[in-house]
């Protein structure tokens, strides 16, 4: 695969998941302290990776948890967050204002903080009761540490039995990972050498990997390839979205594996009739290997993650040659 | 102002305004049953104007408010709805099959359910417990009747008091939508005459409006414009979409009266030094004349409809050529 040191990537996957251990002990004293509610915080990519957190705990608990964006909850000043309430976030730089400022903010009113950190000594773990440290970046990886985290939770809750066999599976994540990534490539390749250079795409998607396609299409697309993108929730794409559907306009199709997936064959029904340019990517084709059937539709954001953040991002930049890493404003100066 | 029959508008408002009594009734008796839980669903616009209504549910209100796309209701089947249970919901034409599919399961399981219907013999009407019947169509006469539910509801769980003199001061609300049309119409000409003609635009703004946004940008220029439409929160702005601030993209920011205005203020800050083409709608400059400071959060999303929907839509729509009521798809055959 292009510009992927498989081997490295293993490596690494064995390093985070050596992190199980951190994050079980985090968890349970923080629950052994009694949750009144468990909020999930931060900006960016961090949010929508957050997005899917959020359908695990109410699909699988009975916690109160709120979603909501850290520059939001600094301008709400939310009078609930107690000294029950648990707050869960992370930083991959550890410096972001909003989300240092909103866990500054949820410390002050004592609740108890969980941050994914890459140092200990970053802005954000000042604020953090458990920082969970790891220098290694990757999203893949973030989604194993906050499924853990969330998890973990549940389990503690008496809500997810099924904990300590998820967890052991997660063994082999990262084999499983780059199985499905080496099926995707073709298709991969494919769709960056068609629609690489086109002026505006549309990516439509439901459920738990929703927040994921918010992800890939405004951290990725926008921000570091600067092109124009929809994106679109399958229920929403029904009611205004659907009139931009044209000639050269390309439509991708995420079919999810949970409940929500016959929204998705709605839109898809609606697509192969009516768009030029579509390309279905069925997540039902990328279940991670080793892992028990049960346990799919919890790691499909994380697998639909590592197609896109993890593959096609690469390739997309190497027909564009528009580099990754380069920004036209975010993070260049103050503002 | 440009195809606008400002006597027959008044008019409209003042029959509308007629509903007050039918939509207190009908509240009360909900409310003398006894709430559990508030559902606010529907699809489309719908459910964009009642993203506000959740705002007003939880900045004065202790219920516990569910906001929930009705396509996505259906395929999760919650277990929580119960006979205690109210669920508020709309549909223009009567029939939008995702709403009253929502609604038909919602009364299956005993919730009570309220909806602004057009005729009392809808197929949503069938499902609907309390329907607030009104031939006349119009996004002002939406959220006004949204708003009172919603503040009726509230008063009657003893937190808003100044429920009776909100809904006095309405009696004039129409008059005083004309008034802030009138002071709008210059700028929405020159909106109209120097950008209706762009490949892509994008909206920017947040709070209790950000459903309005959403509501114009998607159901309006995407729907009945096929505009290419960026619409993005002012703190997911900073995260992705301002790389894809440059010359010839026009940028409208839409700043509100709310604790969500320094986010807006922010994004002003960073667009006034690089967007070359940006339009800025001060909602504080449109307040609604004649009613207390303190509504106009409240009424600051039927506001920016009225602006936009109201007048821009049809300057648009004479700029461009394009009937807003052509559609390629939309209800134009089975799909």
């Amino acid at each position: 695969m292009y510009n992927y040191d498989v081997e490295a990537f293993l490596k690494e996957g064995q390093e985070v998941y050596g992190l199980r251990g951190t994050i079980e002990k985090a968890v349970d004293e923080v629950c052994a302290n009694g949750v009144s509610k468990v909020v999930l915080t931060g900006v960016g990519g961090t949010i929508f990776e957050l997005m899917s957190i959020k359908c695990i705990f109410d699909k699988y608990s009975t916690y109160d948890c709120i979603l909501k964006n850290g520059a939001e909850l600094l301008v709400e000043q939310p009078d609930w967050i107690d000294d029950h309430t648990v707050v869960i976030t992370g930083s991959k730089s550890g410096d972001t204002p909003e989300t240092v400022q909103a866990c500054k903010y949820c410390k002050e009113r004592g609740a108890k903080v969980i941050a994914l950190v890459g140092t200990e000594d970053c802005p954000l773990a000042e604020y953090t009761d458990y920082p969970i440290v790891s220098p290694i970046p990757g999203m893949t990886h973030t989604y194993f540490k906050f499924n853990l985290i969330a998890l973990r939770m549940i389990y503690n809750h008496g809500e997810f039995d099924q904990y300590e066999k998820y967890a052991d599976q997660c063994k082999d994540l990262y084999s499983a990972v780059v199985a499905i990534q080496e099926k995707f490539e073709p298709k991969a390749e494919e769709i960056a050498q068609k629609y690489s250079k086109v002026p505006y795409q549309m990516w439509i998607g439901s459920g738990i990997v929703w927040g994921e396609i918010n992800m890939f299409t405004m951290c990725i697309l926008e921000e570091m390839q600067w092109m124009r993108t929809r994106a679109a929730t399958s229920a929403d794409f029904f009611h205004g979205v659907l009139e931009l559907v044209e000639k050269d306009v390309p439509v991708y199709l995420v079919k999810g594996v949970d409940v929500y997936r016959p929204l998705d064959e709605r839109a898809e029904r609606f697509l192969v009739q009516y768009a030029d340019d579509l390309t279905v990517i069925d997540l039902q084709d990328y279940v991670l290997p080793g892992f028990d059937e049960e346990f799919a539709e919890i790691l499909s954001p994380l697998a639909f993650n590592a197609l896109t953040r993890g593959r096609l991002a690469y390739l997309f930049e190497r027909e564009t040659g528009h580099d990754l890493n380069i920004r036209r404003y975010y993070r260049q100066f103050k503002y």
